[in-house]
């Protein structure tokens, strides 16, 4: 297996008849999947989505692939395929368009409508050119087909794409219910054709590699939250993510089935149901729904409630109702109903989100004590059953953290691929197939982009590195003013601490030892202001490290009068 | 079941005849164990344990528990009773020392040595008085009998204790493995023996109450290491907590059937298996263990390291190797058994090591792919053996939070407790037993109290909530010089940012606002120093927020000259 060797360089031209994969996003983490194909000078995306940002990246919104690759190319792009409408797969179109708007998105029906919904707030009219499952179209030399395939958020598509490099396939995310809620199969039999056709590089989903067997079906979750529905004593909230349409619609049935309202919390749960049940997508029987403004006049076992919050998002309605900070009062007569997964890192808010629910008494329903969730992505059972279909020539693993990257090359491995075949990359890694053979040939920058705020990419890492500071130690600031002239000091020094866990009582005694230091410098005639800089942040550091053992950021201040 | 009310306020007198038990910790949260019991004026503390800091304590090394409660009154307190040597059990008795040094330490002998231990590092030498299973002590009016139970680390406890307001039963952290490797069985028959007395208040571990079934033997842990052992093609490396001697045992074990030498990595695992070899609860052959310094001496293939670093902390020597960043260079032929449990709050860390050596290739052994872990605490099926032995007057869930105490109060009510009897309590929450029935009477204060460096309790609330802002935001700090005495500005603004992101090039603007702010002042004769800052906050906090949409913290610092 060829895995990235830390002296790779800048990779070498492109030979002509060879296609360049790079991945921007996706691979070597989870999230902002997003894959750059080239052929013959043209350029071809697929996906284009952004990261959330763990604790490592503090009060950051989001975290984008680097355009870097393109920025200079922007005219060669073809086209942006988008397999399906997750944010990891969508959410940085509209940064990608601020930069050339005019590139045609590709998608299905449900997928260019949510993307549509979310760039009106972006203020942004795309160009979208719709297909379905079984279309063939071409984007300058990428010729692309699209197969369906089955997801947790309807309409999503694999893309085969062909060039005279030869034909790859991109699974996106999918896995294979086998009885899924819309009837909408993964489509192995178009798998099984292109497979005996010859496919020359299978890039597919390695999130749930390392899990053993198979996923279960999405149908079998019906029956669980019917069975809640039926036995809550009174209010019942369930909480799930905004896209995934067919759950959604588990829990509507279920509360029809119960003759209970529905009411939609949350701004992209009621946005992307309005999307759903316009197109067709969620069924909505009518007079089932009621808006926020009218729960008052609903008895509380004639209500359920369809929210978002699953991942314990601290301003999420749930969040705040764990808290007691949201009109919904909490008691030991609801039942909440968290039908989702746990995405890590996310697992110290949802388990402060059920233990605050907890503590009120109500009944909570989570993928821990009830069948309230399935995944997905494929397990590795149904990973096999791709791999020994397509029989591909070369294997990438794609979205996927290195564990699940080397599981499913593992398991491709096992099917047959040979060692030499499968393709370990991480995000920036450029890797050519040229005459059948996939191979590292080269590097280029796919750092994170930092959306904090109104700017893109104005925080850096340096920016980060001085929050983590602050926010672990906090810092203390020492303000002095001299005279320009004389270099004498003539005011301060002024001391502020904030997040040090230093009192203003302590600070006589710094600020004697700098009155000493200062006198001493004076004596010694030192009027830079650059080493007196450093010589106040050296005295300050020097007592704070002594007295508390701890080391907040110093802010030294000369101001020169 | 009775659980606290908001309204809850301080405790009325504790009748003549009545046992006042307040837990300071534990209650509501994993981590600080400490219940205070009181009879006759006189205080019996068991278990003095600290809490680990997540991420909303940023910085903070330790929380423990806030000994108020107790402080007016040290004298009373006849002794602490430690069930165990986990940190979340012993780890706060150093500074509970420090406030009164000769409170006696009741313990097991291991419990004592490994306190002894740590109390070292403090430079305390304690008053210890070592107990065994069976025997029975008073210390003032609190008559104490030990019982054995099985736990993650040997030679745990649980204690009866007797007043004449009735029998308590605690049980200390415990499970039931029926094959313990040290053949030290939880006392079954004992608590059997204190139901048919007649017990008044249980008070039982709830940390998995919420998991069905019965915890696996840590028997079965020893034939897969073993296996891991035999086909390791060079390096191993086992990360476990450097309290868990059988763990250790096993590995061990392991070490020498298949031919390997053993290193023991992290200042706490060193010490402990050290305490541990000593009083022959570590069984080490000659000739096995070598040192640090000899690594490079012994082949790959046969040597092992058993290690700390099982929960992802950054600076431990697994980290440090994840991340290349460590002298061992992990490769593909290195083998990796993560043989502990993952605590909730690391999951993020832990996956980040376990990314970091998969990347380099080595094959790792988890939790989730083999039984390299059993959980230290009895599952809801274990708790129901306890609680239908021990048919206990009244039920009091310890050691969970909110979830589990629930949970585990569930399972009481279903083997038959009165819910009357049965009470859920916070930490602080006041619980007397008068005449046979506990009860909620008041609550007390049981903030946390945080270890920063070498302060204690120094670290506020609010120097957490602006570590945080300062941690997710940043600061933006201006200064200006004015004349004492015409309150004319006579140098600035100037102004410093760090984690705003702001550059330096864009502080012009703001200067030349603030000048303008500045000459208005001095046009309407405002001399105020308190009015000078707060228009120096407003005019840059509206100017960062309108120009970046982001909120910093804003310092106005205005020096008199």
């Amino acid at each position: 297996m060829s895995h990235p060797h830390p002296e790779l360089g800048s990779p070498p031209p492109l030979p002509a008849h060879g296609l360049r994969i790079v991945a921007l996003g996706g691979l070597g983490e989870i999230g902002r999947n997003m894959t750059v194909f080239e052929y013959g000078g043209r350029l071809l995306i697929v996906d284009c989505g952004v990261l959330f940002p763990e604790e490592e990246q503090p009060g950051i919104d989001l975290i984008l692939p680097d355009f870097e690759y393109v920025r200079g190319r922007l005219d060669d792009i073809e086209a942006i395929v988008l397999t399906h409408a997750h944010e990891d797969h969508i959410g940085a179109v509209p940064y990608l368009l601020r930069e050339r708007g005019d590139i045609p998105l590709i998608g299905s029906r449900l997928t260019l409508a949510l993307i549509e919904a979310k760039l009106v707030e972006h203020r942004i009219k795309p160009v979208v050119r719709k297909v379905v499952e079984g279309d063939r179209q071409s984007y300058g030399p990428f010729d692309c087909e699209f197969l369906a395939v089955n997801h947790s958020i309807p309409d999503a598509l694999a893309v085969a794409i062909r060039t005279p490099a030869g034909l790859v396939l991109g699974t996106g995310d999918f896995k294979m219910d086998q009885l899924p809620m819309d009837g909408r199969l993964t489509d192995l039999a178009g798998f099984a054709r292109l497979g005996a056709e010859g496919i020359d590089l299978l890039m597919s989903d390695s999130t749930n590699a390392e899990v053993p067997g198979f996923v279960t079906s999405e149908r079998n979750i019906g029956p669980v939250i019917d069975d809640v529905f039926r036995t809550a004593k009174e209010r019942i909230i369930v909480a799930c993510f905004a896209s995934h349409i067919h759950r959604v619609q588990q829990a509507l049935d279920a509360a029809v089935a119960n003759g209970r309202k529905v009411c939609f919390v949350g701004r992209s749960m009621v946005r992307n149901m309005g999307v759903a049940g316009d197109l067709g997508y969620l069924r909505v029987p009518d007079g089932v729904l009621v808006e926020q403004r009218d729960l008052e006049s609903i008895p509380a076992e004639k209500l359920a409630l369809i929210c978002t919050g699953s991942q314990g998002e601290p301003m999420s309605a749930l969040s705040r109702m764990a808290g007691r900070d949201h009109q919904i009062r909490i008691t030991d007569a609801d039942t909440v109903v968290l039908a989702s997964s746990l995405i890590p890192g996310n697992e110290n808010a949802v388990n402060r989100v059920i233990n605050g629910l907890t503590r009120w008494g109500a009944r909570i329903v989570h993928k821990g004590n009830a069948l309230v969730h399935v995944s997905g992505h494929a397990s590795a059972g149904e990973l096999l059953y791709v791999l020994n279909l397509t029989k591909p020539g070369n294997f990438m693993p794609i979205h996927g953290e290195w564990r699940h990257l080397r599981a499913h090359a593992k398991l491709a491995e096992l099917t047959g691929v040979p060692p030499e075949n499968i393709v370990i990359a991480e995000d920036g890694v450029v890797v050519d197939l040229v005459d059948g053979q996939a191979s590292i040939v080269g590097i280029v920058p796919a750092g994170y982009v930092y959306v904090d705020g109104s700017s893109v990419g104005e925080i850096t890492e340096n920016s980060l590195k001085d929050r983590r500071i602050l926010g672990e130690e906090g810092f203390v600031s020492v303000v002095v003013a001299i005279d320009s002239t004389s270099g004498k000091v003539i005011a301060g020094p002024e001391i502020h601490a904030r997040g040090a866990g230093i009192m203003n009582e302590d600070f006589n005694e710094i600020i004697a030892r700098i009155e000493v230091l200062l006198t001493e410098q004076a004596a010694d005639g030192v009027a830079d202001v650059h080493a007196l800089r450093q010589s106040l942040r050296r005295t300050v550091g020097k007592w704070v490290s002594d007295s508390y053992r701890r080391r907040p950021m110093i802010i030294p201040v000369v101001v020169e009068v």
